[in-house]
């Protein structure tokens, strides 16, 4: 199995989607010898699809096809060599797979074919086992929260522990905490920006654009911030590095 | 029908709790010769509901019991002088509202009876049709998206346009937006801190502690700001002033 999830797709500043992860993906096109992959674009509520996919491929120099245009999107998935999932919406983009009866697809292609899953955002929420740790709006009227489940453990991307000075709603902080007082068996990995997870294989990295830590929340436990994944050692089966 | 439809509980820097609609709710509370409150806390995942409770009482000069206490609580609704509402998480005080049977007997002491409903943060939330446009994480494992509706348009509180520095996720004004495009037959009303919408019989008020406008969400609409409830007028069934 192949996992890259991503905090977010571009870092303030950066004009290039996926640009702070480039070095690795291109590393892992090239490994496999990957020269296309499917898009699935269903997070972006206001943005072109087939734009977006357009910009994938200059990035990663392959090409990329956006799902939408797939006959059988459950067949586009089955012929994937590599999976390509956008941010945006999180409530619209796990509807949208549920609908389109894209889970199990997507899970057995990868974990049975071993095609690799990058996915940011929102992207990145959906792997894991529910989306119960998105920072979006639920502006569907009709939602499920199950998700892939690629990844054992909740994400929360676009992780950040500043405030807005006056802003008197809850800190992403408070927000984790009280998941984790109603969900107290569980943990959350907070990504902040230009950070990410890979799975390759058994082996768990963790690599950051701007060598920030990442935070784990867990109900009762102080929260502290990491550099490497061997915090994670009991909560992933995976050899943590 | 009397609501009191308040953005956020405390305003930054002011220690009371409701004190800047303090004012309001102490006329409403004379006008109407009201003695004790029922408060329901449901929202509030860390805090202690009978010291919250207190505080409410301290505030208002009134009794103020918890209705965890009530070994009925719809029986508590239906006796109730006036409902507080507090804020913390909407998801778990939409779902406690439904589990404990409470969603009838609130509308219909709110409708029928015409009992004082006064929600803040997340119980301003459940007061409009769905609870779609909270900024709470969906921390439980089950959901209920429909609320209670008294007020007829969804309501986004806390709005604030401000936006931390290199933070990428969605900014408050695109979530609204994706809303309006998932959604494009209803409106938003975006408060910000201290302000509130008043419903008294079939006037609708706006009060800022700020002076501040609120906002209307609106797709293919341009969202602007007003200073006072006529901007409401096709949307609500009240007197705008």
């Amino acid at each position: 199995m192949e996992l890259f999830l991503l905090s977010n797709g571009k870092l303030s500043g950066e004009a290039e989607l996926l640009g702070y992860a480039k070095r690795q993906l291109l590393a892992m096109i090239e490994r496999r010898n990957i020269t296309s992959a499917v898009f699935v674009p269903y997070a972006m509520i206001r943005g072109d699809y087939d734009q977006r996919a357009g910009e994938l491929s200059q990035t990663l120099g392959i090409k990329v096809t956006s799902i939408h245009h797939a006959e059988s999107p459950a067949e586009a998935i089955a012929q994937a060599e590599c999976i390509l999932v956008s941010g945006g919406n999180t409530w619209m983009l796990n509807q949208m797979l549920h609908e389109n009866g894209l889970i199990v697809p997507i899970q057995r292609a990868v974990r049975e074919r071993e095609v690799p899953y990058v996915g940011w955002s929102a992207g990145c929420n959906v792997a894991t086992p529910s989306i119960r740790t998105t920072n979006d709006m639920p502006v569907r009227n009709s939602v499920v929260l199950p998700a892939l489940g690629l990844f054992p453990v909740q994400i929360n991307p676009h992780y950040i522990d500043a405030h807005i000075s006056g802003h008197m709603g809850e800190t992403r902080d408070e927000r984790l905490a009280e998941f984790c007082a109603v969900n107290p068996s569980e943990s959350v990995v907070a990504l902040r920006e230009g950070s990410l997870l890979h799975v390759c294989g058994n082996d768990l990295r963790y690599f950051s654009a701007r060598e920030q830590g990442f935070k784990v929340f867990r109900h009762g436990a102080e929260t502290r911030e990491y550099q490497d994944t061997s915090a994670l050692r009991s909560l992933v089966p995976f050899t943590c590095h």
